[in-house]
């Protein structure tokens, strides 16, 4: 047995300790590609614990890798150069809400949904609203700076942190920002961690801003027969002076999945459909779907549809919530991306997406947040046909290419991680990354704060099959 | 003359190289305390100006103090170690709107107020405001991360920031963010360089984030005969479910000197006003300042004034923007802070201002914006009576002291600058500090790039006499 993997158990039960082989496997992979054995899963359960495995693995020179549910879409936890598996999961699970001050304390295990659960007893609410919301924790949320619909008018989770707990790489305990909803207090180190992919060390305490909860919302799904179109008119929108809670996009090939999935009476026959949700007070609401109603039959929708229940409404955005679920049942294999371009390039982003599909004859599907030009280009493929892959791979390097020519970047809210690594100086430049990396050295000068993330190895490219 | 000084003439033409002293003087001083003389100014007037004299400034280890109009609170300008400043309130002023994405593009010397002015031409809004944005320009708010009353419900300058162009301490030019509302391609540079006072790099572009304007306002503004009660008040309405777009508060003392200087009908008996701007759309507005008269009556307003009129509504608005001049003609010296502390606070906050009002013996006004804990107690002195600086030195540590014992921060909008800087690790630790110079140390191994500033040096101490 390793001298270090001895240490750790000095401050850390047994049966935190996972060693056997069964075990470690099921920390091997998360809900991206790739599986990458641990040398050991560590269940942490405290502060104290963490800086214990902190201080041996900058010791011995061990990698860590945090992780909380492993519903990462982009390779955050996992174990690329093997060591320590961090588990935060099993943490105990604290939502301590302050209703008077707007805010909340949270522990690192907390699924992200059962915040907004918590709130919504004091006719607040967590704002983000990741899709994946209610099995990720907000550990994981705040290591990749989830999005969600709601991004569209209450911006991300880094936009609703105000202050974190984390132990450093070398096993120091520091407080970033606080409990107010202004600070200047020198650098702003929350928003460098939030989003930083576990790479600066490990979060284990959160103060999150809670808001007022909008009295009501009201639903809006148009249909259009031109993909073109519907861009257009999310454009229009936006710049009438209304601002959506929420601004979804779904193509053909989404709504038809959804339908042979679970029939939700979706326009199977239009090319995409856009679904609105406006929220605020009701009678505002009812100008606003007025207002909304003019502006899509001027521009041509084929169909609007504005539901009175808030049962059919419900019905809606299921049907968008079952899009992944759904196109997952038509291919072995879901090729995820999030690349995301200005608003008023959404309408030229899908003519690239199409022209993608048709070059190398894959089979892509568009859906996503369009009303802040985050779409979710999926390709569905079958991982164990090597030649299909290879196009997979090509078409997702044409689909980031398309992404930064228009302005865009490489992802709107999934993170770098292992697969788009290789791509970071594309957009960024050499120096761009370089001052990245700076940072990373000067807080982790051992480099064992979840290695081989958001900074490519030397001659990494994008692979999609296992060998 | 110097070598370095004989160099930076070879790119920049000679009328923009000052070293005059009488031109040095007159960039010896901001709006804070300290005069410190500068070898030269550069006036500075595209990116490959800045290139040039950071690469010699570096080569030189020769210290660059980024300025725009002058008008820091916290001393981020000031040349506290002599050397260059870079004066980027003559470059050409560019204010490039792209509607259908909700963005502009700036240059570091536009005005503030004016990108507003632009916006509003769009049925858009530039969302923060601070309150010298008619004469601070966006490059000095961007260094500083500048807040204003509309950040109760938008959020700071940093909220607004999409992406930046900077010329790092090295003089290499990178490119943070983009074009995108969402972004999590690596480290969040821009959130890191908005607020890093100068001391990260110049920045020479900004994109910013737009929002539709929203279509109405309404003012109410409600008097009170404790100043705790008007505390409360400010607690419950935010806990209503209403999110006004300001909430300001002045005390009697800001009252009576405003009344004073320019006569507005303010009730001058009142012990405190809350002054609440509501927006968004008419028939809501409506419906939320009746509620934001019930809780006022409940809780034991005074008085309720609801303006009828845009006229009324914007006097009342003057008489809160006469606050700072009205006071800084009580006496010859003026120290504004900015101390800021959970909102639940407020009322505590307000007890200890009157506890060291007291003890100190010295003459504290207290208003600001209350909606998000950001108060601004400010101390009448006479900058000669080195007996009453010494008391306002304590009274301004105690004021620190009590935000910080109260789960608050040093500053909430001004920075910290050279004034704070000896007080960081009381709020941050050892360790925190030690986190934020080290990013520091790994983009300016040379310590070019506005020494003096964030970072406390051995042995400074608050000094607020220029002896």
């Amino acid at each position: 047995m390793n001298e270090w993997l001895q240490i750790l158990n000095n401050h850390i039960p047994d049966q935190r300790i996972l060693t056997d082989l069964a075990d470690r496997y099921s920390y091997s992979f998360d809900a991206s590609f790739g599986e990458h054995l641990p040398d050991v899963v560590v269940q942490a359960k405290s502060k104290e614990e963490v800086v214990h495995v902190m201080h041996i693995a900058n010791r011995y020179k061990v990698p860590v890798y945090p992780r909380g549910q492993g519903t990462c879409l982009s390779g955050g936890p996992l174990p690329v150069h093997g060591g320590i598996v961090l588990d935060l999961s099993q943490w105990p699970k604290k939502i301590d809400l302050n209703v008077e001050d707007l805010t909340v304390n949270v522990s690192p295990s907390v699924l992200t949904a059962n915040i907004n659960k918590e709130a919504e007893k004091y006719r607040l609410m967590y704002a983000p609203d990741p899709s994946s919301a209610h099995v990720a924790t907000i550990g994981g949320n705040l290591a990749e700076n989830s999005g969600g619909p709601r991004g569209l008018k209450y911006g991300v989770t880094k936009d609703h942190v105000l202050g974190l707990e984390l132990v450093t790489p070398e096993g120091e305990v520091i407080r970033t920002g606080g409990q107010t909803i202004k600070n200047v207090t020198g650098y702003d180190l929350t928003k460098l961690i939030v989003g930083s992919e576990g790479t600066l060390g490990v979060i284990t305490e959160a103060t999150l801003k809670l808001l007022p909860k909008p009295r009501a919302a009201q639903t809006i799904m148009i249909s259009f027969d031109e993909v073109r179109t519907a861009g257009l008119a999310i454009s229009q929108v936006l710049t009438s002076g209304i601002l959506p809670s929420k601004m979804e996009i779904m193509d053909n090939a989404s709504i038809r999945a959804v339908e042979s999935f679970q029939p939700a009476g979706l326009p199977v026959d239009a090319a995409a459909i856009v679904i609105i949700e406006l929220d605020g007070h009701p009678q505002t609401l009812e100008i606003e779907t007025e207002l909304v109603r003019e502006i899509m039959s001027k521009i041509g929708a084929t169909q609007i549809v504005i539901p009175n229940t808030k049962e059919e409404a419900n019905k809606i955005w299921q049907s968008r919530k079952q899009v992944s679920p759904a196109i997952a049942k038509i291919k072995p294999t879901k090729v995820s991306e999030d690349a995301t371009v200005p608003r008023s390039k959404i309408p030229d982003m899908m003519d690239r997406l199409k022209e993608i599909k048709e070059t190398y004859n894959v089979e892509l599907v568009v859906f996503g947040h369009a009303g802040d030009g985050n779409l979710h280009p999926n390709i569905l493929c079958d991982q164990r046909d090597k030649e299909e892959m290879r196009r997979v791979e090509q078409a997702v390097e044409a689909i980031f290419e398309a992404a930064i020519d228009l302005g865009g970047t490489l992802s709107g809210e999934h993170g770098i991680g292992t697969m788009k690594a290789p791509f970071m100086e594309n957009e960024l430049g050499t120096v761009g990354v370089e001052m990245m990396k700076r940072i990373k050295d000067s807080w982790d000068p051992n480099h064992i704060m979840n290695p081989g993330k958001i900074f490519a190895e030397r001659g990494q490219k994008l692979v999609l099959t296992d060998d």
